[in-house]
């Protein structure tokens, strides 16, 4: 039982390996840009600089089979689902994020932790529970 | 350019039809269980009670090609990406959850606001971005 993916576009970042990659996301770190492909460009309307936005990408080049891996935190072996590694039966990255700047179709923001060209696939508004805000941003 | 998903299980909900979802998460809402399928089980090792989770699952027989869309808030069209509409070019539903129980190869969770059967793409321990928290759960 499958679904299909359709790329909305894609994020450039300052990393062109794996070992140039923060382990996590950095609130602070370097400027990174959602670049939309134009057909979805539309899409944007109502985003806003200074709103919390949840994104999702995908992690290519990828194990997806390997269900217990070492825990980076800790060097014990553990489930795929209690980790946040790339190497995972769907690898879709998941952030939360600040909209520093819109220009066009593209979307600024900080500190991402994703190779340079990676697949965007989503942007939703952020809500209550993914951001420890109380109302909508 | 596109991706292929695996489902790794089904929530099971009290929703049989669309409308009698909720329109939103529920903290507080009814036991939803997540069902995970036999080959992906072994991935939930390290995952406890009490625990933040995101998950992520894939909405069926949505529009995937409506890119302005009216908010339900304020009636006015908006972008998808600024909604948090299930019809979108990847319908892809994300919630942050607490982990009421572990049941071999199931997670009760209470809230959620999709059908019976809905599939379901990935787990994660919630990040405190995602949770409001300071430290991980």
């Amino acid at each position: 039982m499958e679904a299909q993916l359709s790329y909305i576009g894609r994020i450039q970042t300052p990393y062109r390996s794996l070992d140039d990659c923060p382990r996590n996301i950095e609130p602070g770190g370097p400027l990174c840009r959602l670049a939309i492909d134009p057909p979805f460009a539309a899409g944007l309307e109502g985003l806003a600089p200074g709103q919390q936005i949840l994104i999702l990408y995908w992690f290519e080049a990828v194990n997806r089979g390997n269900l217990r891996q070492a825990s980076r935190r800790t060097g014990e072996p553990a489930g795929v689902f209690a980790l946040r590694t790339p190497h995972r039966p769907n690898p879709i990255g998941a952030a939360v994020l600040r909209i520093e700047e819109l220009d066009g179709s593209g979307i600024l923001v900080r500190g991402l932790d994703c190779l340079d060209g990676t697949p965007l696939l989503d942007i939703k508004p952020a809500m209550a529970a993914e951001t420890g805000r109380s109302t909508w941003q």
